[in-house]
């Protein structure tokens, strides 16, 4: 679902797109160039790097613990504390994806998924878009990660992921906004 | 400031870099392949968007209004309602940049600015880091675009963004967050 905006905003803002040029295929994403045309009918180039885009879920259980995964990021070139979520293949039901993770990365199915939101992660450039769930109703299955994903789990309360978040020490956006909105569910 | 994760934890998961390749050269951002070696001794490849980062500003007034942007984004192929955002320059303070881009695109300065995160927006993929400050004491100043930057303001109250963000009507993680993260301080 997405925002209902006044149709003369997007009248006074719409770029219509001229040509679109891959100018590098990656194995994860590809970088393009586009020749778009501005409101005020004037040419311009605009860089987007595209992705099939990723699933990612928040699993809360019955006492509000969360289960989350530590995992080294070479963008950040860090360990990071994020929710399981995985890349999705293009064309591939978000939800599909967003159950695989949750069984494949920290072992756990869950007996209600409800969409939060479709995350844009950074629309300026990238054309990424996260489907972030909640999943409820737990319970355990196999753990299976993907043989080069190197993954440690550990279970912390909603409350205390706030904190965190509240202390800047969880900066992953994903993961933040999974928590936050969650919090708003649970302790509205 | 980053997380305290427990030494045992970054020492199990650690996949150091032992080269790194930039694939291609944008205007924007630069694709890159870095080989890597796995916690278990493996090696694999890594590809990674390198980008300079952004600072963003969420300026809420004494009344609890904040002055939002909206602006199409190609990625997402439509109008987004965003807090106001710009990249940064390689080395630039990024308060200096969120000041700027608080003044450029909302007319607004700050009598106190306030680091709330240091966003990673997709930190599987994409180095992008986006410093979000709270904005406070705000008086009005002169408004000026980039040239080519096409934006639309208006003001809604944070509980409304709130309930935007809930019903997913706002997707962009640096918004969503900002909203968030503003809203446990202000409604805590």
């Amino acid at each position: 679902m997405a925002e209902l905006i006044e149709q003369d905003i997007i009248r006074e803002l719409y770029e219509s797109v001229d040509s679109q040029t891959t100018v590098h295929v990656g194995r994860v994403a590809n970088y393009d160039v586009w020749d778009v045309t501005l409101p005020d009918g004037r040419k311009a180039k605009r860089e987007i790097i595209r992705h099939p885009g990723a699933a990612a879920v928040i699993p809360v259980d019955e006492d509000g613990y969360v289960t989350m995964v530590y995992q080294f990021r070479h963008p950040v070139s860090r360990v990071t504390l994020e929710i399981p979520a995985g890349k999705k293949e293009y064309g591939e039901d978000p939800l599909v994806c967003a159950e695989r993770e949750l069984q494949e990365e920290v072992g756990l199915k869950a007996g209600k998924m409800q969409l939060l939101t479709e995350l844009a992660s950074s629309p300026g450039i990238f054309d990424e878009r996260i489907f972030i769930y909640l999943a409820t109703d737990l319970t355990p299955c196999d753990v299976n990660p993907d043989e080069d994903e190197f993954l440690n789990i550990k279970k912390f309360h909603l409350s205390e992921l706030v904190d965190r978040v509240m202390r800047n020490e969880i900066q992953d956006s994903k993961t933040i906004v999974a928590i936050m909105m969650a919090n708003q569910i649970f302790n509205k």
